[in-house]
């Protein structure tokens, strides 16, 4: 690809923007032009600024880039904004950026539920990207635009969903149990103390995120592309646990269709494997080559062993099988700080720039 | 209590034999008599034929017992004998001393599925004791009988189960998920490499045990005492999966009644604290103060901080909340070695000696 | 014992203070009478102070005590005072204590170093409270004295040491590597993303500790019991790590003894397994059975296994054997919140009662 | 590179050769040729007989490679054969294969010691590679030689001793002490309830092993070429213990030179990180860019943020600093499974390949 596209990101120092530097360290679009973070961070090297906590060091072009404070001023000349920003600071900056004209793909839950702000899983239902130009008409901008991504653990969930409801048509009952790993909750996240020899069996607004994200993310868009159709059949119910994991979220679901009689195991698995999606089509750099890896062995997948496949950008999917309440149930885990979070922004960005959208 | 009773312990060098000897050492009415073993052990002392896991050690009248075959006839003098024998051999061993007119508590699998032999949770369903008079009949057997607890998971799920069926009805819809520790595995049990920064969403055989186990257990003795009946209407879907945790299974449950409209979270809270059952109304040494112990914090029960309460003999409830499928979710927790295994049969031993079987 | 003594917990709610109330909870001598902690904690009920972070629970007759300030007007009824304070407040606290004539059993390190403090690891160096009455006058005080006990990892290390020093004279070298429990850090301490599947090199100012506090207490009180002989000639070269271990800290020394030829490993384990301390003698009711512990198996002690042995309060010791480089070398464990913090001042305390200093 | 080599690996099912083929999969000059492991695995698939617990999945073209017997006859083809064989069966099978004129790198302790068979770490005494021409003449082989590499934990020791030696003449004391990862034990390996929450400080014949091994890699080739100066005046004491790490040995370690007035701080790590290699210099394939990384932070290395730097092959070393005792002590950390096993034979293998041995 010829031209390149200069990104900031914001919330860099975290533990979301350390992986976003790390995803786009040698994108072939992007590449980082400007970093924000906290007025204790301006002015400092990146390298002073963040606790770096990832297995590969600081990229060295990264390493002494000066950070700024997150005011769009100062990222005037960005084609894009990803930001990793905490939800209490995330609300007021991002939307300075987008009335600046720029545009923002974010992993704060703090716009997801408005109304025209798409909330996107790249491999679920990118043809929310439809309602950009309502947005913008909403907020006066001609070029700029914000993209919210999914909480990590439904975006895990929605994947094999989104698959399903294709071809079977809508689900009536969810009922989830996820066992999420401790980098989502930043750092310094979760003290050693509570999650050694140890679960703990609760992250604050994480179940009513999947409950709810779930129905918006699996709508539609509606007629005149000015809003989504919300889905009010399909009913999610979510237990959500922390587990002692570095990286990687497991998730196991029984699932009721509303058309009866249910798809076979067999069914499923096919329509899993075989699930391609619109990144996919699309040719874009970070798109896994399958959206849904299905594992077939009996104990798989697991964190350790599967969260790495397809670069972190796949949802693995194991153990289907039939449930004795509802239809089916299986398992499935997700890179959480991967396609869960700044990975889903890469990708939704790769998406837009393919659409002709930046 | 004046009388002591002469205990003898098979698989005594396993992981449950060992919980069986701390749990045994100080007893009021039990006394360790005999050891029993496979034969590679037998004829060692205690202390060289065991690998001794636990944080206290092995009582100084126990360390150095000879440890003797599984054969009836060195348990002769044995008012009880628990069995905490693995599966590939408790049938053929724990038949033979039930024929040698033995009383023997088991925590193997192999005889739960028996019409004739009670899968009995003391905290849950000790009424099916009475069963014991037919099997004797069956067996041949004046003095000898044999109970078997359950499994690990599943005895953590009935007793509040039970709870809430005898207050509010029958339960119609259960979906259960488990997170077992390791220490349920046995020893060597479960490597390290597979378990470190890691969960395990499959445990062989375990999902089975408790959607079967439950129907038993939350069923009725019937009529004229000659068998139980088991739950039909009530229909449980479990996924089980091992976690690094040394002791304690987290369980998290969703449940629908089959009488509407179904109890408050405020009702159910009441109905749980205040559940009584017979060990501790028959004064049982090992009976928990309370039976279950309902949690209000949001993040608990947790396996390290609330897996030893009342010595390991209750159940732990919190998170009781409402379930946007089914009615009720909750998380509970049990410590799968003490009320989960050795445990239940030393307080279904003290049962069956308040009520005069032994 | 027939008089009680009200006892005072500065620090209450943090995690020594924790260990602190769990030792003081059903204490013959000792009844827990006042709490102190920050300003933000004063004024409410414990239980609503604290994030109480043990397996135990918070014992009923403290649940719903008030909080205070950490002032010595509200401790003035108290006979002994216990600090678990931090080292960025313990100074000017503990010292406004003293002044008002309290009683102060110290566990921060801002007067370790102070000459006329004694520095006690009960086990080790009872002796040196009888530097009390110059300190206290010193201080102008005829009631009140102030006692430090000694970093975890350095307690750990003493006590063997003493029992050698005892026997076999002076030791000229020691090196010695430390892998130390998260829960030295407190709470929240050790975030879990630097310790899950990972090791830390470096605990900020342990080693320093270590190499200095050993020289104090291995030293003895001057010939007019106003100081101490920092011993010289002892030198010591001390490592620290983290590891992800709840409780209980391990540590692999080897020394050089200036006597040659040095003891024999049988000549060394015997003299530790008979080692036997003054608080033992003085029949201190928090005084281990055993001093120090020897563990002959090959891969002991072990911190999960052996940390809770003689209720922490002991020292075990394994791996006797010959140095290559040095003497002999051996590893150590210390429970680090027990004997290593808590445990040490109110075993300390009990020695001042049994000597009639309170 | 034109050429390509066959390559064969003995002890293909298990950890070191499960490394072994992920090393191997994309190597520019040597590719699987064939794969050895029991009786039991011969016949089938690897993908059957294998349990494959790597984060990366099997190689497509190893999947379905066919597994034999560990007989020279089925290996004839292959110009290199790795060996991943368990210490009981190495000694024979690794005979019969040099006796067959074959080329073998060993990751086995079994010819450790024999003063014909090289002991290389690559990265410290590819000198040592001299002695093959002597070794063919004693076994009568014109092609076949046998080369094992050291230890996992020697490794890693060795590199920055080498270092030192050369730049500031003999090490007269070294005390080290390592903290190891559970892969070094193999699987199923350590078990879980012996590794969590625990530290274990035995580690059965691995102090031995540093202890020796140090002595014959850090020592010459004498004149003639037929044999290895072991160094008498380095003195060398090891403490081992295993800790709840996935991959990666940490290492701490004092050290006094023969020289005085010693080396400072500064100098120390100048030539650390100045250090340059023969396989670097060959330029051969797998070897680091850095064969010793020094990090100054103060809390550097760690295992999960630094065992994956130069892709394994790299000693990491940090915490240089002056040693109360001898002269200076730092930390190090080695990829056990990498640079301390596969990674070894496999660079080892690319120096002969360099130097025309093969």
């Amino acid at each position: 690809m010829v031209a390149t596209k200069k990104v900031g990101i914001l919330g860099a120092t975290g533990t979301v923007g350390q992986r976003f530097i790390l995803l786009l360290a040698d994108h072939p679009i992007f590449t980082i032009h400007a970093l924000g973070a906290s007025s204790r961070s301006a002015g400092k090297s990146y390298k002073d600024a963040t606790k770096w906590k990832q297995s590969k060091p600081i990229p060295e072009n990264v390493e002494n880039m000066i950070v700024n404070e997150c005011k769009s001023a100062s990222f005037a000349e960005c084609d894009v904004v990803f930001s990793g920003l905490d939800a209490d600071v995330a609300g007021d900056i991002e939307m300075e950026f987008l009335k600046a004209n720029l545009v923002v793909f974010s992993n704060a839950k703090n716009y997801r539920r408005e109304p025209t702000v798409p909330l996107i899983v790249p491999t679920a239902n990118s043809s929310h990207f439809d309602l950009i130009p309502h947005q913008r008409k909403i907020y006066g901008q001609d070029k700029g635009f914000l993209i919210t991504n999914a909480n990590c653990s439904t975006t895990g969930l929605v994947v094999p969903l989104k698959a399903l409801q294709d071809a079977f048509g809508p689900l009536s009952h969810i009922i989830v149990h996820t066992q999420q790993a401790i980098s989502g909750a930043g750092y310094p996240g979760v003290p050693s103390l509570d999650i050694l020899d140890n679960v703990v069996p609760y992250i604050s607004g994480e179940e009513e995120k999947i409950e709810w994200e779930t129905g918006k993310i699996l709508g539609a868009v509606n007629s005149d592309a000015t809003g989504f159709d919300h889905l009010e059949n399909t009913v999610v119910s979510a237990t959500c646990t922390r587990v002692p994991v570095i990286d990687g979220h497991l998730e196991s679901a029984s699932i009721k269709f509303a058309n009866q009689p249910a798809p076979s195991v067999e069914e499923i698995e096919k329509v899993l494997a075989a699930y391609t999606t619109e990144p996919q089509q699309l040719g874009c750099h970070s798109a896994p080559e399958r959206a849904i890896i299905v594992n077939s062995l009996p104990d798989r997948p697991q964190p350790r062993l599967d969260r790495d496949l397809e670069k972190g950008q796949a949802v693995t999917v194991g153990r289907v099988r039939k449930c004795p309440v509802f239809d089916i149930k299986f398992t499935l885990l997700i890179h959480n700080t991967v396609l869960g979070a700044a990975g889903s922004s890469v990708l939704n960005a790769e998406i837009a720039v393919a659409k002709g959208l930046i």
